[in-house]
């Protein structure tokens, strides 16, 4: 049909979104199910019913209608309500993008993740990167080709950075992780001289469900509200929201290394009070959920390290955690755990690096992924490379790929040019901590109080209620101003120097 | 379109049962969500996501294309493989009944159904009837209209009880529940005058993460394939299959009651032994999944009762049963866990009743819910009924109606008309194990050397393998000849002479 009449179009569009949200849903939970709970028999029937649902979306977004309407509603922007004009600024740039990619394409594509997610789970267990490799290869392709699809002008890693960043570029993150090399480099070395706090009590075992329980707390102290969040386990720790009353976590829990849950929990938690906090008339929209991966991450590190790595928070949780643990703990002190959770050192897994290593790790997948775009690096030779990296970067020899390249789910799940928004939004969140401080004054004595419902307050106002109504860009520069890596630098330096004695 | 090409309507059928499949399956995850993962704030979403997706698939079954497709097909019968006839037999009697409901109110019964589920969770943690009464009413409503559609020819309640099981008709039950109260009612009557078994040793705490590695086990005696069945919690446990390689059961672990999360595992592990059984052919298509609930029943008792609750099987785990419990199975023997989880005598709650007991249960349901429906029961009366049949059936006094008629979550799903499958198939169950004895010899000593897929084996071939394929009726018939209730009868009597010394 051709459009006439703007009350009509908005309609036609509200129950686009909707219907569309509907199908994002059901896919979503698809998806929860098939990390959380599904057996591995599950990922053919799950592949027919995700090339139905996926298919019936891309219909839709793809449809003549679709267009018509977009086309319509484009041009009487002005006379559309703030909500429904970023609506339409959103779903014409889906709808260019998405004609583009032809449908057999778009379904082949989202089989081929449903079955990738299984392979790369036995392949990282079994140390087989043979086994995952042809997959990654056909991920890789459809990258490269979507890449094209999305933004033909752009270098098709520029075009994938900017699906998850708008605006973001490989000369930006070239730059951006110059200048964090530039700090952290040094600063890495000089804490390798000190003498390392003792770990040693945290690699005993704590029992699984101690841990579950102490992860329960942990969201509380937080401020997650189980009405609206529950937590459940799957291989690599993720967030998924469905809307701002309903948010998942999931975690995994290892016996004798009881900060992973802990920190992922509180990592994971941060996704989730951001995806809570976002303004519940987006509901059933485009509008719904977070911004950018980058702005996730900085609210997710925030809570992880800011928060949670804090001389303060330590302290809070320190006696929960004595009750739990009392024969783990037994003469361990607050500051014996701020110190361990806080230990820098060069390491093989992302997930469980320290906060001043991880963004070298992000650097080794951006490389990787810079090559394997650019079509300088073959498949098969990922291992080797992203072992050369590590031992460049971090100075660490990788001993298999299970703890090299086949440690992250992200590829399996076609994200490439994700890993980067990892490094941008520590950055963000120290911006962030800053400005949040120059109004609040110290964010300190709220986390000993135990009121981080305080700072969550001040990032709901400045980040979390605007959803994806304003770019990404715009959050962080309406509530921070211009981005500066230095505050990160700055942060980094004086925390560790303080830590370690500098 | 009208259609006069056999090939081409054939490819249509085809795409719209992988259609139909898929949406089943993206609802039937979101419900399996909604009862095990899902935080409350979740409904509202999922409401709105299962009023779209149902729309969808409410439209598709109505619409002029498939009446069109289902009448010329159904013309060429003859013409038509196997497969295809009995799809073609089913799609008409479901478009049929589909397009005399009208779509709001289909829409608005699965909006209801979908706020049921957590008001009932509610009103039974609170013992608040009250608070679950409305909605009651509506579902009640719903069904006495829809029962019109079904058949305008029936009584409402035949027509309900026609949608689980082909045929079955107040008349018949009432002539079979009269002839079960002939056989138990003295039993259960000389069974209470003999002394009981000590069930003590089951009162004590069973940890819920060892109950859990307990499931797992019985899982894997009972022949259940953890790639293609998982279980997880829930509030009632239940059995929810996708297709032959993918089928979830649910249990609710009760620290001091062990009993309860074995043999709802059993019960529920039968269910998904059927469904796994099923052809695998079928897949994606109406003849997947089990034939009718009092085949399902049939399974899930078989394996819960004649198996689960023999010596033999108790013999069989009880070693493995003493390695997870050694402290609280001190001094015990399997024959005391044999007598114990044998022990017949009136109580309140159906899921852990007894065996012999069990029809009563059903036998109160029954009578409440053709009154409910008749029109001679109103909803505020059902629990002042329901304590009536209580104590005339069994003997006992209901003290609460967490304990009375909100301990099932069948009401609160839509299911009226259900639950005497569960009675029926009890006795088709002990049919069945006649039968099975009569070509396979007594299957006491495959249980006692682990061989239960010696059994699984003959359901699969008579039972299991037939799925949908054939009506409820002719898989009985043509398995276990003519029903006939004296199997069932004599099973008690024999098994329950023997453990009481009567």
């Amino acid at each position: 049909m051709s459009y006439t009449n703007l009350n009509e179009a908005i309609a036609r569009l509200d129950e686009i979104e909707a219907t569309v949200s509907a199908y994002s849903h059901a896919m979503g939970v698809l998806n929860l199910d098939a990390s959380t709970a599904a057996p591995l028999g599950a990922a053919e029937g799950r592949g027919k019913t995700m090339a139905v649902l996926s298919g019936v979306v891309y219909n839709l977004a793809a449809s003549d209608d679709t267009r018509e309407l977009v086309a319509y509603l484009s041009e009487h922007m002005e006379e559309l309500d703030a909500n429904h004009r970023r609506q339409v600024e959103i779903q014409k740039k889906s709808c260019e993008q998405l004609v583009r990619i032809p449908q057999e394409e778009y379904i082949a594509y989202n089989v081929l993740l449903n079955k990738a997610e299984g392979i790369w789970r036995v392949a990282k267990i079994e140390n087989n990167f043979a086994a995952f490799a042809p997959v990654l290869e056909k991920i890789v392709a459809f990258n490269r080709k979507f890449a094209g699809y999305y933004d033909p002008d752009k270098a098709p890693y520029d075009a994938l950075l900017n699906e998850y960043e708008e605006g973001l570029s490989m000369q930006t993150l070239d730059g951006f992780f110059a200048e964090l090399r530039r700090v952290i480099v040094p600063l890495i070395r000089a804490v390798g001289e000190k003498p390392q706090p003792d770990t040693g009590f945290l690699e005993q075992s704590f029992p699984i469900e101690e841990q579950k329980a102490f992860a329960k707390y942990l969201m509380d102290v937080i401020g997650l509200d189980p009405n609206y969040c529950t937590i459940t386990e799957s291989e690599h720790p993720f967030t998924c929201g469905f809307n701002c009353h309903d948010v998942r976590i999931t975690t995994h829990y290892h016996e004798y290394n009881p900060t992973f849950a802990m920190y992922s929990t509180i990592h994971e938690g941060g996704h989730a009070l951001y995806e809570l906090g976002v303004d519940e008339s987006y509901n059933g929209t485009c509008l719904s959920g977070g911004a950018s991966m980058s702005i996730h991450e900085s609210q997710s590190r925030f809570y992880e390290n800011i928060i949670g790595r804090s001389r303060e928070f330590i302290e809070l949780i320190f006696p929960k955690m004595q009750e739990v643990f009392p024969r783990q703990l037994q003469g361990v002190t607050a500051e014996d755990l701020y110190r361990a959770v806080n230990k820098a050192q060069p390491s093989l897994v992302r997930t469980e690096s320290d906060e001043l290593t991880y963004a070298m790790h992000v650097m080794v997948r951006y490389e990787v992924e810079k090559q394997l775009i650019g079509g300088t690096l073959e498949v098969k030779d990922v291992p080797a490379e992203w072992n050369r990296l590590y031992k460049e970067y971090l100075g660490v020899d990788v001993p298999s790929d299970t703890l090299g390249c086949l440690q992250d789910s992200h590829w399996s799940g076609g994200a490439i040019g994700y890993f980067p928004s990892y490094a941008l939004g520590s950055a963000y969140g120290a911006q962030m901590k800053h400005v949040c401080e120059s109004e609040l004054g110290p964010i300190a004595p709220f986390i000993a109080k135990g009121d981080i419902a305080a700072i969550t307050a001040w990032l709901r106002e400045h980040i979390h209620r605007f959803g994806n109504f304003k770019k990404p860009a715009a959050i962080f520069e309406d509530a921070c101003g211009k981005f500066d890596p230095k505050y990160f630098a700055d942060y980094l330096t004086e925390k560790y120097s303080a830590i370690y004695g500098l």
